[in-house]
């Protein structure tokens, strides 16, 4: 437990002494989730789930804007579903939960709980689609899915999780590709001007792909510990599905084929991700796009004028509020130095104080959670100046989470450079690889590296693995990542 | 399969010959959901999602005005937890899905998987509430439940289903029960003004109260088929649960005090009341305020003036869009007719016809699907027109599903007439009753029916229970019931 310079108890641990203690610390004491009795469940508390409610309403209009619209598929898929395409089973068996008795009843056939809906819904497509009108088939779902995990973590690894999963069916080879980039590209923009989450994106290396996909494209965010997350993915199936799930159609020539699909999803996860990217010794700090309250109103109450203060504090609420997301703590049971601690560990980006003297002065003091900035501002029709100041600290943060990642760019082919780098200040190293799977694990053996992406722009000239010394090389993103 | 007066294939049954098979053909033709090979799992389609969305979205923004905050629990309950309140577990016991295997490992304890989540939210609110200060605690959640049964129905009646539950605690039981009504009005006055479903609404009888419940109030919709069908339910908990999970606070008088808790849902389940409320031999009828498309836009495309009919509509489409939830559909590849019978059945409420013919006079027809009323609107700024038509219908279905229920108000104290009603014309029947589970469960016996819910304004008046004859009588609403 340390006190701040105010003297104020913060009972966050400092990032650089332990930053897995901070995580916690950082969820648990700004309210945002809690474990439950089953090992590896969080109980997502309100402000928590506040916070997903606006990251979901923010990628929802993406995921519709782009043409897709939602459904709602089972929980339980049976063992023989899950078991039909070889590498998906292999990946997720290990995984599920499995329920053996319905009622009083012991199930004849065990039924998974969804580690992910791939099977279910494949096998759905194979009924649904009939002809190349059918296509494409553009459906997401949100739902919670199960991963029986060893080791968890709130939010960035737990037993159950909630998430979107967008399933495509498409009539060619080329539009399932484009498809998967189409979405690839939403998680960026989202990623970035929604969560200020600077990412970096590319392909994934066969190792890291999803079990069952052709290929797997990601976005990777750079946490201040220097370990990478990845934050989404987009997956081209290829044809992997439809074969072993059956699902063909009849094209224009009046020929049976196969379709072509996507899947792609991000998770709670990316409440971990934000608390990470942006969080510091104080606490959390929300960008306003999704913070559930971008503002918070404090009154100064002493017994002067305290009827008057008490009167333009809710004045200015009123005004506010449907215009902002706006919380006033008028609340007399703790003093505004408490208050002012609270709501920073909560990381809500602007606070507003109004006390005896700033109504003199027909004033209010507002100050920013990203840098810690006083403004003095008219208690007169603040709205603009306001909005303005949220879009700032929008911008600001992105590009103070971009510097970060950018203040020691690593690259690198030179071994033990890379394992110094590792070693020491992390972050991502471009390092160039042959594209051997032995050579990435013999890496992450000795440095916990791995590749996070093959960036899609490549330069030109070849070099040789950092590793083997091989040539036909690519450059590719190392990290230590959650 | 029958084909309606304009020769077009319905493939609906008949209302009156088969209410069943007409109710399962709507939801399949319409698009709502399907049955999946999970027995009693259902698959919500697109168009069935949009629709729960927009009760979602409304109720939601009637839950969170009323002071609720949303929040997550897990999926999972332990046996012993569920265990806890012994009418609880005796209700739900029998219904619950078990988790027996984590993985590769068996599981020590069984986990059920939630039929509801008061066990789960209890044991976790044991934890949260230490203070007065504390209270009360308003919180809800949007999330899948399972109960193993053995007789499904698409949306009346499924082994997953989603909802919603509200979970409070309060510092007094006068506190708690003006919770448990004020829900009972939110849900009563969400279904009329939303979903145009006319309900009564009351307390329940001891013998269908909820498992664990102190005192159950319930609103309850009558469908076209003469049946009831309860909609929403409002739980008051009294210490029940508190008692046995141990939920206490420090109260201002040092005294520590058990809280008092209500609980309260809606379901998919009300899809299903919004079909056979509104639904007809043409398909669905939709409110407006929930229609996944408030008005269909469909060209009449002949070889003459084709481009200049095109351009009209997406022209219309475009100016249209911002206000309502507007479809145009030019596709081609079906006739004008097939389309007109394609959005009856799917009951969007106002269909724009726009032919060459129409473009002549700079004006469109509008058609309504509650009662086949056809209006011509100038093509010039419609919209203000287009809303009140919207706003004309929403208060016509309420009308319509209302004299429907009350065409043939029965009102008996004698039994042989409530035989008699319930056999021919069904609907609710009020009668008197003496309060004893045996005579309620006689009058099931004989006549299927059940006290839906006891109204809370009675006459002053007694007289005796319409099986035993015995006085003391309240008088109830009993109706045959999903």
């Amino acid at each position: 437990m340390k006190k701040d310079d105010k003297g104020y108890v913060q009972e966050i641990q400092d990032q650089e002494d332990d930053f897995s203690r901070w995580y916690i610390d950082v969820v648990r004491k700004a309210d945002l989730a809690d474990y439950f009795i089953v090992k590896g469940c969080m109980i997502i508390k309100p402000y928590g789930y506040a916070l997903w409610e606006n990251i979901q309403q923010a990628l929802d209009r993406r995921i519709k804007e782009t043409g897709h619209q939602n459904a709602y598929f089972p929980l339980f898929c049976p063992e023989s579903l899950l078991q039909k395409e070889a590498d998906h089973v292999e990946g997720f068996a290990p995984e599920v939960a499995w329920v053996t008795q319905g009622g009083e009843e012991p199930l004849e056939e065990r039924l998974g709980i969804r580690p992910t809906s791939e099977a279910i819904i494949c096998s759905t497509y194979a009924k649904w689609i009939r002809s190349y009108r059918d296509l494409p088939v553009l459906i997401n779902q949100w739902a919670n899915v199960v991963r029986w995990e060893k080791v968890t973590r709130l939010f960035l690894r737990t037993t159950e999780f909630l998430w979107q999963e967008g399933h495509t069916a498409h009539r060619t080879e080329e539009e399932a590709q484009e498809e998967t980039l189409k979405m690839l590209n939403v998680y960026t923009e989202f990623a970035e001007n929604v969560l200020a989450m600077p990412v970096l994106k590319g392909l994934k290396s066969d190792s890291e792909k999803f079990a069952g996909a052709q290929k797997t494209y990601c976005i990777e965010g750079l946490m201040k510990d220097g370990k990478a997350l990845q934050a989404g993915t987009s997956h081209n199936l290829g044809q992997h599905f439809a074969r072993v799930f059956d699902i063909k159609y009849l094209d224009e020539d009046q020929q049976e084929k196969y379709v072509w699909q996507t899947s792609w999803g991000v998770s709670t996860r990316l409440i971990g991700g934000v608390i990470m990217t942006h969080g510091d010794e104080r606490g959390l700090r929300l960008p306003p796009s999704i913070a559930p309250y971008q503002i918070v109103i404090i009154p100064i109450l002493v017994k002067k004028q305290r009827e008057e203060v008490l009167a333009k504090v809710r004045e200015l609420y009123d005004k506010m509020k449907d215009t902002f997301r706006v919380k006033l703590d008028d609340n007399d049971k703790f003093t505004p130095g408490w208050k002012f601690n609270e709501y920073e560990m909560k990381g809500v980006p602007l606070r507003i104080e109004v006390g005896p003297r700033d109504l003199q002065k027909d004033q209010m003091m507002v100050v920013r959670r990203d840098n810690g900035e006083k403004n003095s501002l008219p208690l007169a029709n603040p709205e603009k100046q306001l909005g303005d100041l949220l879009e700032d600290i929008q911008q600001n943060m992105f590009k103070q989470a971009l510097e970060f990642r950018e203040k020691n760019p690593s690259r690198t082919e030179n071994f033990e450079e890379f394992q110094k780098v590792m070693e020491e200040k992390r972050g991502f190293i471009y390092s160039p690889w042959c594209g051997k799977a032995s050579c990435e694990e013999h890496i992450k053996d000795r440095t916990k590296a791995t590749i996070r992406c093959i960036p899609f722009d490549q330069p030109s000239h070849d070099t040789s693995c950092i590793w083997c010394d091989e040539g036909d090389t690519r450059w590719v993103y190392f990290a230590r990542a959650y």
